[in-house]
């Protein structure tokens, strides 16, 4: 038989070090940028378990961390999860409550914060029940002035540190390794915990030629914060295959990735929509050198054609659209063409490539309306379920795990339908579709095609209630400053009339500065929809 | 926490069938060629596992097969693990009394044979112990004369089938899927069992951009039979991410493995040595386009340096050399250069990709000598061992794994050195140094440089009784037929002592016209040690 050697975290750092020890991280941090080699950062990743053993973490106690993408961050992504406990990156643009609430959730007993996130947890320390010591992960060896107590420095720590510490050899693949908590519509987040197994896993996926292919050869900043998702994962795949990995720190701007992309000759680089929005200006207003880059990798939320178009015709930048979520470690599904797509017009591959694309090896994925499975022919609609290795199978001590969870599959709440090649598109999520004379409206697909006029930045489309008609589709619009004054509701909705049915047309166009979006960048409809309420009763 | 889905093949097979329905399997087979798509033989797999469970194949149970590469095999390496038995490939060039051992020790119940190799067969039937049923794999629906019974036709088996067949959903990826006899130096053929969790994880592996990166958009090519190491896991990993396969059948010649390259557009091809060489005799002799390969994957044994040039200098066919064993399913180590190596000078990179190369994510190695691991300078030579989730941890039923496994380690037996960059390079079997006045030689060393001579087609180096020195190396050519009468052992000798230390040059060379192998191509020294005694006590 086989050996039963558990997939465990520790052979990837252990690899990173005794194969590639020359490979760099390049890390942005509060005071510029920064250089380390993978055998410093395996010497450091050891320093800092040897410390946190010293602070008293224990197997399977849950170390949290507030941070930015930096290569301190990228040793605890290791050190917490290889001595045995619990990794858990805390998303620091929740609401302080929901802060609050998922360190006394989670039960952390460390926090390793970023100095520019100290008043973030020095305001609300009072409330936290489990946590016995604070540690600030800055550049300096001093300690900032705080109310945090007790606190430590992480680099005085690491320089006291045991260096011939040894990771345990003997973690259970089962055992947790991470957690990450994701917003919920209503109420606290929902936390999931990420397991040993699942992790390696994951990082073997994202590794594999069909899905994202990251390779040594590769250079990859992870613009996606680390305490989304785990950064989709790849700095755990980086570390494993020894690529050399730019990470960008806090506070960056569009300019910064631009100049980050050019100068380290970034080959992969993953992000939400709005940050290739962003990206996407700063490259029409000054010119960089992007010809290193072999994907833009964007998930989070669908990225309409036009970006997708822009990104590949005007400026020659290969996007990879994917999708994931919290729950699904994230990547389930890519929009990678087949081999016998590739010849097609360049639009018909674009309609392939602007879905979500084909599951990944590894997973298994059914779509279920009322009726059951539903056809593939890009039409019926039903909500995506998967199943597999790297999906979690509940939320943590949450009962809303009997909601999403249900014969052994994660209903995911988002709608989709998957056409004859099996690319699933996701069409919305269960709770904004729009039902409309009995019949379901995509707010996603009116979204996108009006996000694909030039006067437009962002849409969103929300139902509104409608004696006749039940719900009617709403649509809110954010102009492009050239556009602000010169551009008409009619112009927009005539611009939408050839593209759809009539009855999916927006009874109205209402123009704001701002869509309200989440700490992870999503819209916010659920506020719009409450903007709209109080209008009426306004009125 | 993560869901706790198992890793077994039933997904591989089913993702083929949804997502690549139309991708083909093209198959070549006693009476021509034939195209089958992932529809089709998904279809025909479900009806070869419904087939057999009608025969009485129970879970756990073995069925061997005797058979070439082609689709029907591709079908039994699906069906039989998919519905819970085990597929025993049999290595169809072992002796008719290792043949008559390993099926009794593995105790098939049914034999699927390919109409060609029924004799080998009808021959020892009375020899085997369990076997119940004779399936043939003919292209036919007649049965052809045989004396085989009970005696089945494949494609007859195949029609009268439940088409509706359903795998078991409840297997566990511990349970056994496969198994491979080895042939040992003396003795009977060890047993390796695969569990679904190896095959799937060794997928995994080869489909990472950093091993060997097998994907949907490749087209590819086992010649490596698929009675060794099942092809190398290869129509595994092309059936789960849709591959395009392309199988050469029996008795193929280098002429029509050239063919099927040109016509088929063959991106990635597997074989040994040996192959490579007819390969490319059969390249300077006759033109063809070779432009589709972006890989001749060649393992098995140590490829000479010589070969790996001519491919890409003169033909342009990038050469991936990579090392491992049945005990290791069998994907260990690759020598794919790193980023930082691909802008030295050619040889230099010769250098490095002529060694086995670097460790495959997902494993881990250490080479030890007697004074414990050796140091990373690419000089002290020490035994690979190796451990992971893809390396047996026994042999099936057998005494001599307490050799082979020791303290969760699988020695190789294969004597190595490792240099500062972490490549692998065999330096020769532990059973086949030279220990020369104490110190050891590499009779591989001498071999490959042996061969890098342009009048030898072939050399081996063996160690024989010196009463000085203990051992001196003894080198057997054979030489090309054009050198074959103006060639001296001065000559090969004096090209030989610019290269290595004085001790190290053998004190005599002996001119064969063949160096005797075993049934996977390896020099059997062995035998020429035999040969070398014999003549001593002959004169």
């Amino acid at each position: 038989m086989m050996m039963n050697t558990p997939l465990t975290m520790t052979q990837m750092i252990k690899r990173a070090e005794m194969f590639f020890p020359k490979k760099e991280v390049v890390s942005r941090t509060e005071t510029g940028i920064h250089t380390f080699t993978y055998k410093e950062i395996a010497d450091r990743t050891r320093r800092l378990a040897s410390s946190l053993e010293q602070l008293g973490v224990n197997r399977g106690d849950k170390v949290g961390t507030l941070a930015w993408n930096h290569h301190r961050h990228l040793e605890a992504y290791f050190a917490i999860p290889c001595s045995g406990a619990v990794l858990h990156t805390i998303n620091i643009r929740l609401s302080p409550q929901h802060i609050v609430y998922i360190i006394n959730h989670a039960e952390d007993r460390v926090l390793l914060i970023d100095p520019d996130l100290v008043p973030l947890i020095e305001k609300c320390q009072d409330q936290l029940k489990s946590v016995e010591a604070y540690v600030i992960m800055s550049d300096s060896m001093e300690l900032p002035e705080t109310t945090l107590s007790p606190v430590y420095n992480y680099e005085q720590l690491l320089e006291n540190a045991d260096a011939n510490y040894q990771y345990p050899d003997d973690l259970d693949e089962n055992s947790p390794a991470g957690m990450c908590y994701t917003s919920a519509t209503t109420g606290n987040p929902k936390g999931v915990i990420y397991s040993h197994r699942g992790i390696v896993l994951h990082s073997m996926a994202i590794g594999m030629a069909d899905s994202v292919g990251v390779s040594e050869q590769d250079i990859a900043m992870p613009i996606v914060p680390m305490f989304h998702v785990n950064a989709w994962g790849l700095p755990f795949a980086a570390v494993w295959f020894g690529t050399k990995l730019v990470m960008p720190g806090p506070y960056f701007t569009p300019k910064l990735i631009a100049e980050l992309i050019q100068d380290e000759k970034i080959t992969i680089t993953a992000g939400v929509p709005t940050i290739w929005l962003g990206l996407l200006k700063e490259l029409e207003e000054n010119s960089y050198d992007m010809s290193s880059l072999r994907g833009l990798l964007c998930g989070g939320s669908a990225a309409p054609k036009g970006i997708i178009r822009a990104f590949e015709e005007k400026h020659k930048i290969p996007f990879i659209h994917a999708y994931g979520m919290t729950e699904t470690s994230p990547l389930a599904v890519v929009a990678n063409l087949k081999s016998y797509q590739k010849d097609l017009p360049y639009e018909e591959k674009l309609d392939y490539r602007a879905k979500q694309g084909v599951l990944v090896p590894g997973l298994e994925i059914k779509i279920v309306s009322e009726k059951g499975e539903v056809s593939w022919d890009g039409k019926e609609m039903g909500e995506l379920c998967i199943r597999g290795p790297w999906i979690a199978s509940e939320y943590y001590k949450d009962e809303r795990t009997a909601d999403a969870f249900q014969d052994g599959w994660l209903h995911t709440g988002d709608v989709v339908t998957i056409d004859e090649e099996g690319f699933v598109k996701i069409v919305d999520r269960t709770k904004d579709l729009i039902k409309s004379g009995g019949e379901w409206i995509s707010s996603v697909d009116i979204e996108n095609a009006l996000m694909a006029h030039e006067a437009v930045f962002e849409a969103a489309v929300i139902g509104i209630p409608d004696e006749r008609w039940q719900e009617r589709p709403l649509a809110y619009i954010v102009l492009h400053e050239a556009y602000k004054d010169n551009t008409t509701k009619e112009e927009l909705l005539n611009f939408l009339t050839p593209q759809f049915a009539k009855w999916w047309i927006p009874d109205d166009v209402q123009f704001i500065t701002e869509i309200p979006k989440s700490s992870v960048g999503k819209f916010l409809k659920r506020e719009l929809r409450e903007q709209y309420n109080k209008q009426l009763t306004e009125k």
